[in-house]
């Protein structure tokens, strides 16, 4: 056993998405596209011994927290541990934080607790957590992979498809707010898988950064998600020229290059990342 | 049209593989497991017109030169340009250099002619051209991955099943002189997929770097493609205590953490390489 590990997670910024429910947490998951983030999420997992009276904990950004993702992973594992992430994101606000916890986790655990299960099996594992606890259907797979990931079928590494957009760009946001994935996801549906798939096959026919926004924004509408704060921002972009959409599912803004700045906001900057989930 | 790009692809030592030929090149290739390393090639293509006495050129590392695969990459992408490499690694001996040309040259002239394809389309052209070169059967797949790449089934990502050890390593190596990785596979393979098959299920029964290294080091021997000089550098290592197995398919000696150093070796140095093939 290892004193401790740790490894980084890209944030993701999901543009579209459909969800495809089943009973196995595995194969459940989302089709969409989106965007891994440079800012992201660091994973701690240090052992701790209960009987020596060392509580499992979970911390994120100095703040214990109950996350449920990440006590399933653990739990997966057999392991008992004490979890310190540090975020650059904030969670609820669309980046995949949760997500992030969860593979962080497995890979930190993996390591720190000498566990040899394979990157597909760790991945799987985050994924089934995250679908578990409903706070994502599609971050898990898009953030082991990294780049601009199209998920062309849903589920664990096992089961779905991935294919990317071959770029890089730089990546300007601004989060207004929370939104619930788990009320969105439990809520109807039928309108957001039928946006989702339309905006999938218009990137599919023409994988480039443009068609993703065209399409994420496109999306954002039709999906009937758009808040009032993200519609006003995404029309300021536009009105400078710029190209931006809203982060699925958080009252967040994000635009390509410098669309944000241009458009008089103060936003976060960063890039997309070309790597995937990765131990430091 | 792009004035130029430029794509950076990791290099990739195979530590064991299985051939699996067959006669659509995107569904040929090998099963296996490698490492990629930080240590890679540049590479940067610029559109030519041929009818203003510009000829289509292929320059590796300031010399021009002729590599089957990117010229069979740009003939598939319909386009005409000079691509000038700058390899960290020489061609030849067990690095995946000529899979390098043709994934970056693919990923690179997408972006400079703005063609629009997706990652899996240009990796499974890449692959295909190098394929039918016969100057590799896994770099490419491997190489647009990235980290330490598990290939469970053979073929370009269409077809394809990839898994990962979930670790980082620095890694040495000495390279020796070349192999011909033509000469090797158009020779009797049924003795080295026999190791190659072996040597895989030793591996995903336990993905970690030690059972990679010891698993490659038994398909070196039983497949009977051990130099001499890997050989006794591989016994050197040992000597001190460290872990080194050959680069399949090149007279080089690879081994991880200070392996080579510490028996006495001067290697270079380099490390794996966390993300797959990008563009800069």
């Amino acid at each position: 056993m290892r004193e401790e590990a740790t490894a980084f997670v890209p944030g993701h910024v999901t543009g579209f998405f459909s969800a495809h429910p089943h009973e196995d947490p595995t194969k459940a998951g989302s089709r969409g596209a989106g965007l891994t983030l440079t800012d992201g999420v660091e994973v701690t997992v240090r052992p701790v011994s209960e009987s020596a009276d060392e509580p499992p904990t979970i911390v994120l950004d100095g703040e214990e927290t109950a996350v449920e993702p990440v006590a399933t992973v653990l739990e997966a594992l057999g392991v008992s541990a004490r979890v310190e992430a540090d975020a650059d994101l904030p969670l609820g606000a669309g980046f995949g934080v949760s997500g992030a916890m969860a593979l962080g986790t497995a890979l930190a655990a993996n390591r720190a607790f000498d566990r040899k299960l394979s990157q597909n099996e760790l991945v799987t594992i985050a994924h089934g957590a995250e679908v578990r606890a409903e706070t994502g259907l599609g971050d898990v797979v898009a953030q082991a992979q990294g780049g601009v990931p199209i998920r062309l079928e849903p589920g664990g590494p096992q089961v779905n498809e991935l294919d990317a957009i071959p770029a890089r760009a730089r990546v300007e946001y601004v989060a207004f707010g929370e939104l619930s994935t788990a009320a969105v996801l439990s809520g109807d549906t039928d309108r957001l898988t039928e946006a989702g798939t339309t905006a999938l096959s218009r990137v599919v026919e023409e994988p480039t950064l443009l068609s993703f926004v065209y399409a994420s924004r496109a999306f954002a509408r039709e999906a009937g998600l758009l808040t009032d704060r993200v519609a006003a921002a995404i029309e300021d972009v536009a009105d400078a020229g710029g190209q931006a959409s809203m982060a699925m599912l958080g009252d967040t803004v994000f635009a390509l290059g410098t669309g944000l700045s241009d458009a008089g906001y103060d936003p976060a900057v960063c890039a997309t990342h070309p790597a995937g989930a990765m131990l430091r």
